[in-house]
């Protein structure tokens, strides 16, 4: 560990190959924008983008713009985009519905996939939305679920194992997985397993096709910038497809859609996953905002997430006396956050937020900070850091307007 | 039956009560749009009101809009909203994801209101997904559906049926059942019922606390003018609320979603009902549009939609010979639409779009045009079917540009 210094930090933004990047989108001036892992900042062309969405294809064009202006594929096309951003070839990704939706549709389909099987495996700390849903899929289907950390999956596969639901980083603490070496241990105990990628997709390189992945769900809100509710999307592996039995058998995944038919009959390929019409101006949003990575290379984006990071950690082991880590040090395993364990962690945040460093807190003690490579300076980092610093060292986080109300958490 | 002249149609325009709504819309020049039951029209005032969100509450406000701009509280608003204008008392409507997984939800919910019962009756007639989801519940649940019309819903009903799935209005012939009457039936056989409101929210009132309706799912981007793919919504009775048993349990469902608990615990009251993190775009673009009926009058609005489509029933009898309506006579009996039955109709249509008349077509014989009172003249609707007149009387739908392809289909 080298002790991080301001100079150093100008240097590595001299250097940053993806400085130009921040340029495309819209940061309010006076804000430090720690909380792209919530919801990603504005990439600046989407306001002119929508426009031409609302006033020429909705108000003008209206009904013809599902053929004319290209509405039906829109699932697919920014289904593929984000496919390549994860790993996945075309065909294989939809966009669509919330993640918890998305994760219904494939927990269920993984189960029917191994019907003589009857545990479910998820992790007890992963994200609530993550679990819920594991409950009442395996309510539905009779299920048992059995909660476990993905770093010991291993001490629970057996052969009445169905399917496994993780995420590849944790919501809480920015742990990263062993993606590669779960999913193989998965599979030898005969078991198909599902990633929830929300705090992956957008910071990191993924190889949803190379690891064998089954399948994966993820948001769009936050390393996609897709937009506040940005509609989520999942990924199934193509040699899962052709038996895929989702439970969402919405109109719009129907082999002919336009022929009406009183019953269900699943279209070929991804498509099937189609359920409802979908929020068109959300998903237009997030298909603009998709362009800012057209030309990036997702080692380069992790490379600076994980300087980005590096840079906190060394700062708090040298000036933030008494505050600890609950992300891991090796950067192998974290993700593009970093969870900092402090008192009063609630009080820290929101006086951190009144001087303009937006974080976030997650219970019972933890300052949550995220690091988006695309738009965030070094320099920047360390000035927030000296304001931490200086929050925790003169208590300014006592002033009552700090007490704990309620926070917006996803 | 009148004759109808243009002259009489012109006085009408000049008689009504709506006739300022029309200025509210974007109705693009030279376009009869006679398609508003698949897709709304603009409410001019939306592009401006997504500016402010995208580049005010996004760009600028970030994740603290979930507070600062009331993005939490939206879904049950915008509810609140829609409820008003289908009879709905505050805090029993909620706004979110598509009327597919609307659907899913409210066919798991009542089935499990109802355990020892194991038939679920839906119209063999309606909306496909409405049929296919009716089916995935019954197989998740262990129910058996049995189709018929709503006409005939007596003849079914005993004591094994648990629930009743219909639309208020056909998507296809616009007949409008005897809601009333039907919901009473249903509950005297012990059952639940859930009404589908795709076809009369916004064109009709319906009073489904009056009714004494259990539930409903609706659709937002047809008469409420919501956008493409507007998020739908469900309607739950209070007196059912407590005791709502949803398969999607999402995290903004859950009693305190910012505590994370590792348990679903469900909110109280309409809250129960929300899912994931919603889209926030176009729910808002939907709010905006909303705005358009704050001091409408839905009998005012029903009565204009009750002489349009007469207007055009009486023109066919009188102008349009061989041309029949799969639409009821009376008006009582009919939803905000006329489906004329011809032969070609496929072809008639597109003849009638490429003269700037887009209604839409359903198979295999049905020329549908939808009247959205709000927007819409008497003088506008007897020049498209002066049209449709000629276009019929010179064949012109013989031209092989208007053979057959897809059309998009809601």
């Amino acid at each position: 560990m080298s002790e991080p210094t301001r100079s150093s930090a100008e240097a590595a933004d001299a250097a940053d190959p993806l400085a130009h990047v921040r340029a495309r989108f819209a940061i309010p001036a006076g804000t430090t924008y720690l909380d792209g892992n919530s919801l990603g900042a504005l990439p600046a062309h989407v306001p002119a983008r929508l426009k031409t969405v609302i006033e020429g294809e909705w108000g003008t064009d209206l009904v013809t713009s599902w053929n004319a202006n290209g509405w039906w594929e829109l699932p697919v096309r920014v289904g593929d985009r984000i496919g390549a951003l994860v790993g996945a070839a075309p065909g294989q990704v939809l966009c669509g519905d919330s993640t918890s939706v998305q994760l219904f549709q494939v927990l269920t389909a993984l189960a029917r996939l191994r019907p003589d099987r009857h545990t479910l495996i998820t992790d007890g700390a992963g994200f609530p939305t993550d679990q819920y849903l594991a409950d009442s899929v395996a309510r539905l289907l009779g299920l048992t679920v059995v909660r476990v950390s993905p770093s010991d999956v291993e001490s629970v596969l057996d052969d009445d194992v169905a399917l496994v639901a993780f995420s590849a980083v944790d919501y809480r603490t920015g742990e990263r997985w062993d993606a590669p070496a779960i999913t193989e241990a998965v599979h030898a105990a005969g078991a198909v397993l599902t990633w929830d990628l929300a705090h992956a997709a957008g910071c990191m390189p993924f190889g949803l096709d190379e690891i064998g992945a089954d399948a994966a769900v993820g948001c769009s809100y936050k390393y996609l910038n897709g937009g506040p509710g940005a509609p989520a999307w999942l990924y199934v592996a193509q040699r899962h497809q052709d038996a895929l039995d989702l439970p969402l058998t919405g109109w719009q995944g129907h082999a002919e859609p336009f022929a009406l038919e009183p019953s269900y009959r699943p279209a070929g390929g991804i498509e099937r996953a189609r359920v409802g019409t979908p929020p068109l101006l959300s998903m237009t949003a997030l298909d603009a905002a998709l362009d800012v990575f057209d030309d990036l290379d997702m080692n380069v984006v992790r490379a600076k997430s994980e300087a980005l990071t590096q840079l906190v950690l060394d700062y708090a082991a040298a000036y933030l006396p008494g505050v600890t880590s609950a992300t891991p040090a090796d950067p192998r395993r974290r993700g593009s956050q970093v969870s900092l364990r402090l008192e009063h962690a609630y009080e820290v945040t929101q006086a951190l937020i009144a001087r303009g460093v937006i974080g976030d807190f997650r219970a019972p003690d933890l300052l949550r900070l995220g690091f988006a490579p695309l738009y965030l300076r070094h320099v920047e980092v360390w000035d927030a850091l000296e304001i931490l610093r200086d929050v925790l060292a003169t208590e300014s986080w006592r002033d009552p307007s700090f007490a704990r109300g309620n926070a917006a958490v996803t």
